[in-house]
């Protein structure tokens, strides 16, 4: 019983001070064949979970998994073996919280190639163990490195521009799952969860460990842990709070086929097909009035009480100004050609 | 009679199959003098609306127009006779809906030159025509073909960075016009018309087929479909309905000095001097109270009973939670020194 | 007596007139030994504030200032003798208008480098001293040379994309300030005044004349002119009304640990220990009804009289669909490992 969680071997780049910045994996396996982890410890030995490897090893590595007839890997692992940048083979046995750069960029990967869903992989204290890094148009370069090389492209009139300086990086540049547009890729984290017909507009905005089922239409926010099921449309500028900001403690997550309308926004998890009024923010604390299908009051609940139940509709009644919550019938659903 | 609606030469790339991803059209021509369609048949052919040129036809084209005194046009083929790149030239004889890659980039770059108006050229069908395109820092590349280069430039230390991942590209990548500020050029669709005037800071986004008369400050999101007339000021994250998303059947547009307040929406056509208060979400279905100049309330009624009524002003009243509709007399001016 | 108020070596690009279209200073000095200004008047003369360089004269100053004992200076001069690019140095002996580039890109520098505080240094007449420039993959160029640029690289295969174009680029090609992230640079101007310990969401925004004290969580949008204090949190999508948009003659600020909600507005200067509630856009002449510790409503007042006080709750009574205000005791603390 050699049984492994995730492996992958990886090509990235390392700081001045030979630290990893980041690592691409081209091809992550989750929970592969238990034998693939013998033939990786005969070949790499037992130490670590990460083992920096030569082009030789990659090679050799290749070989023996194309014998014991991993020719997928194998085939993976022909590409990488003509690296002139770091090599490094990841092999994680259990899911347990990511301790390094490599095996940090491992899980992000296994999010955004959809082999595990948001909260399906440990990813606890991933903050600590990434690096702040500037995302440059000359690649990743650390940040105590930046200012100088600013200078000296300058000085040669050269353009080096910054994209961003932050621990994650785009996903698109990392992982480019099926059946997906992304209109502004800046705004999709490494780590998100697309599922395929997923779109995300210009103002749309997926967080690491966050997603959609797909098919989905992206024109507000996915906070952080925040999942939508098929079917579900963000509305443009709709805010979901997370459990990083101003969600507490509550996991927040849409159901089939519901709507949140433009520059709305949402603080509870939804059922299926419910609807929130353009404009309108439902925290968990909002005191609705529920209205019958008689359209008679009944009574008045906090938010966090409609959590997970189906057929909502949420809207200010703009006489009253007061938040009421209707039985919504209605489904919504995605236009093929939306966008 | 060689009456022509549209005609371009221009220089775009495919992929490894051969099929168009894009085309740059550096003059494209609304109605051209129906001389040059004799011209151009002459030394083209017959055949179809696409015809792929190689430089000597271009050259060939060149000398004709310029016996026949198109100079204008006959300079811009001069400078794409050089190209190492595919050259097509797109012949319209009508404003029928483009068929063809080519087709659909020309009357998309029509409309970014200012040739057309939003809805005032035919682009039925234009998501089915165009191809799902990785646009990267190396260029365009077909999705299919996207995460091998990303290998490739990675095992290689080179920085391939990927900007978008959608049928369209940005609009300033093809056509810049004059008069215009875009503080994040990602946020302009290819296919909008920005007037001379128009600045677009940073949250605001312009889609295809939707725009600004000129001069205005866009600082909020024009849905496709949706125009704002001159002096229309669009705060800070609001949003406009569009056809595609939320707009149903109605289209909706901004007449003249219009001010829609930050993080407000609009879900109806307005017609000039109306104002929508910071916040405040309008939608078709809105019940609205109308205030008189003696500020007493007169009746409720639906937004849409409001549509294209000029110098309203809508707010909700902060004491009753009540939407109410003002008559706005005081004209939104907009400052030259904006931003 | 040679006191400086600013002084500043720098590399920058022109444009085919030679108009200087932009600048970097690596090491900007504020309020710098009044010695060094001897010096520098030695070498360079009396005539200007703006002094075109060559390299000769740079190094002629960097050995002055070695000798003067000024060697940080020194060493930075080092660095730009090797420029093949056009070299200023820029002289300000008081805090006047900026009349040039050289000198408008030295004071956004000032302040992006945390030497000066927004609205500490005289930046009128910023908008017509600056260029309106296309920030492309190649560099800055022209918006006059920009449309002959993109054809030429087009028919060569190349890929010329442009980011921007707008007067301000964005802060981090020119100026990375410590202890920040900020995950989409193209959404902090040049001239933004960021705290240690400030991050800056995909969401966010800063303009320049404003900024953080730090540490902040930045997930809104901080319009020209407002500074907020340390730990505030601007929520995903909040708004600030700023002196160029909405906000008329009052500066806008926020405390310390002030809240506002994601969607949410503020229009009047807030005190310490402030929230605004999600989706609540209040005003300066937002109708707000005083709420005290027992729960009883005290009085109705317009927001702006209630600027710079702490300790309060905005929200919207979610019943009666009333704007009112409540004394907040409970202060917001920023998670140290937010997004």
């Amino acid at each position: 019983m050699n049984k492994i969680y995730s492996f992958g071997i990886g090509v990235g780049s390392k700081n001045s001070q030979g630290e990893w910045l980041e690592v691409l994996f081209p091809s992550p396996q989750f929970k592969p064949d238990p034998e693939i982890s013998g033939v990786l410890r005969a070949v790499l030995g037992h130490e670590t979970a990460d083992i920096e490897l030569n082009n030789g090893q990659v090679i050799a590595l290749e070989s023996a998994l194309r014998t014991s007839g991993d020719t997928l890997i194998a085939d993976s692992l022909r590409m990488l073996s003509a690296s002139d940048q770091p090599l490094v083979a990841v092999l994680l046995i259990s899911d347990d919280a990511p301790v390094s750069v490599p095996q940090a960029y491992l899980k992000l990967q296994l999010l955004s190639h959809r082999l595990v869903k948001p909260h399906q992989t440990n990813i606890d204290g991933i903050f600590a163990t990434l690096k702040n890094i500037a995302w440059t148009s000359a690649g990743p370069i650390d940040i105590a490195e930046l200012p100088g090389r600013i200078v000296e492209a300058k000085l040669r009139g050269q353009s080096l521009t910054v994209n961003c300086i932050d621990k994650f990086p785009k996903m698109v540049d990392y992982v480019v799952p099926s059946g997906v547009r992304i209109a502004d890729a800046s705004r999709v984290r490494l780590g998100a969860y697309l599922g395929a017909g997923t779109t995300v507009m210009h103002e749309g905005f997926v967080n690491f460990n966050a997603g959609t089922e797909g098919p989905n239409m992206v024109e507000g926010r996915i906070s952080a842990g925040v999942f939508c099921a098929a079917g579900s449309d963000i509305g443009g500028g709709a805010s979901i709070m997370g459990t990083l900001s101003g969600g507490g403690q509550m996991v927040i997550s849409l159901g089939k086929q519901c709507l949140l309308g433009a520059n709305a926004g949402l603080g509870i998890p939804l059922g299926d097909r419910c609807t929130i009024e353009a404009g309108l923010y439902v925290t968990a604390g909002s005191v609705v009035t529920l209205i019958d299908k008689n359209n008679n009051e009944t009574q008045a609940v906090k938010a966090r009480e409609l959590a997970h139940k189906n057929d909502l509709l949420f809207r200010r009644n703009s006489v009253s100004g007061r938040v009421e919550c209707l039985t919504n019938k209605s489904a919504v659903e995605l236009n093929d050609e939306l966008h």
